[in-house]
């Protein structure tokens, strides 16, 4: 019966035509029923952001036997939420969000707006993930990454995540040469701005960056295993609660 | 010397005219040299989003004694990087980001500008705390939480904080019984959507909702500690990792 097939939530924040979300469905397809509810444009960098000030809209855009396409003009978290409160009939069996163009791998998993968009799905209580591949280029090869993004959905698919708790997978270029489950590497993005004129000689501002890795050596890190040429799994946990931390911060007689 | 003195960057999502903005550098004056780097509106909603697809300006608005003034096309996080790789000549003491128009408890910790700019700073090895009032209007009393910023600012300056962790105040309305130290509430937000039209009768979405909390027993949550009258303090860490679910996962073999 179709009610027994698995119903799939796929999103991005490189818009509904970008290739990564393209081959993702792709190599899911024939997993169960997919439903994709994309952003209409690149939303990079929105984080777990949601559009307060602007009306949010969505249309169908293709129907195929065991695939739905709709683009929405909000963030990736507008996607999620408004596909689960609005628009699907049951709760997904898993969300989705990539393949994204570019890493997202360490500090970057605050910023990403994949990862967003997959911490948007556990919030829901949906076991979720986000995958992303270290190529920021509009025709990367996605070959090794959606092979990756389909081991990881069956495995999440039979085995559940815990709640609270989804994944954040990156994908080095080239073959894998296999995948590690590690921790999100503690670093920060230096040299963030490109300084620049507009048109009337005022500076303007882009952001861009080199990510500084504080633990090279750590090998149970995500970007250590990128860089050693392996795939990254990051469990991601979103009770941010600093629990280790409340018995020092009582003796602080804050009252 | 005026280079003793500590530096605080202030910020907030509510834009730099907020009345919450405004309550909070009043109340810290005396404390140091403080630099109010803020957004030009608001930017509720705006997690730890950046700015991509845009150039970003800033531009002096206001110079008191103790106090330069700064307004921003940005996101808060934006806010903060710009300040902190551009405009400022040291590494500043403590970020303080609000007061926020609006609780942060619970999952909206995840939602929240005012709690990204604390999170950015935190990202920086800066001491950071995120504040908020239980109150949306334009025209709230910030009255006691300028008090508890002022007790926190104090405390944080003196005491420091971990590398990694940053606080998230929530403040209720009317006097506080005593300031909590507890956990992120666990639940999530429900009934999400306002539907209307547009002038050409197209159907629209608007965010609204309410909370939906899981642990409503939980006196060591903050939603409890803000329903009960009392101020809640939540350690928030910035490494997202799920350290209790890798020996689990690494049982997968994904490889």
């Amino acid at each position: 019966m179709s009610k027994e097939k698995p119903l799939i939530l796929i999103t991005n924040d490189d818009g509904y035509q970008a290739k990564g979300i393209v081959s993702l469905v792709e190599a899911l397809k024939d997993l169960g029923e997919i439903v994709v509810f994309a952003p209409d444009w690149h939303r990079s960098g929105m984080s777990s952001a949601i559009t307060t000030s602007q009306a949010l809209r969505y249309q169908q855009y293709n129907k195929e036997e065991n695939a739905t396409y709709y683009v929405c003009n909000g963030t990736p978290v507008d996607c999620v939420k408004l596909a689960l409160n609005e628009v699907l009939d049951r709760q997904p069996n898993l969300v989705i969000s990539g393949i994204n163009h570019g890493s997202n791998a360490g500090i970057s998993v605050i910023y990403s707006g994949t990862m967003g968009a997959a911490i948007e799905g556990c919030i829901f209580k949906i076991p979720s993930f986000g995958i992303s591949l270290c190529d920021y280029t509009s025709d990367a090869d996605f070959t090794h990454s959606a092979k990756i993004a389909r081991l990881i959905a069956e495995k999440v698919l039979a085995k559940g995540l815990p709640q609270g708790v989804c994944l954040n997978v990156n994908v080095p270029t080239g073959e894998p040469k296999g995948i590690k489950i590690t921790s999100q590497t503690q670093g920060k993005w230096v040299n963030e701005y490109q300084k620049g004129q507009d048109g009337a000689g005022r500076d303007v501002y882009w952001i861009t960056g080199n990510f500084e890795n504080w633990e090279i050596d750590n090998d149970n890190s995500d970007e250590w295993a990128l860089t050693n040429g392996y795939a990254a799994v990051v469990p991601v946990k979103i009770d941010m609660t600093a629990y280790d931390f409340i018995p020092e911060l009582k003796k602080w007689n804050l009252a």
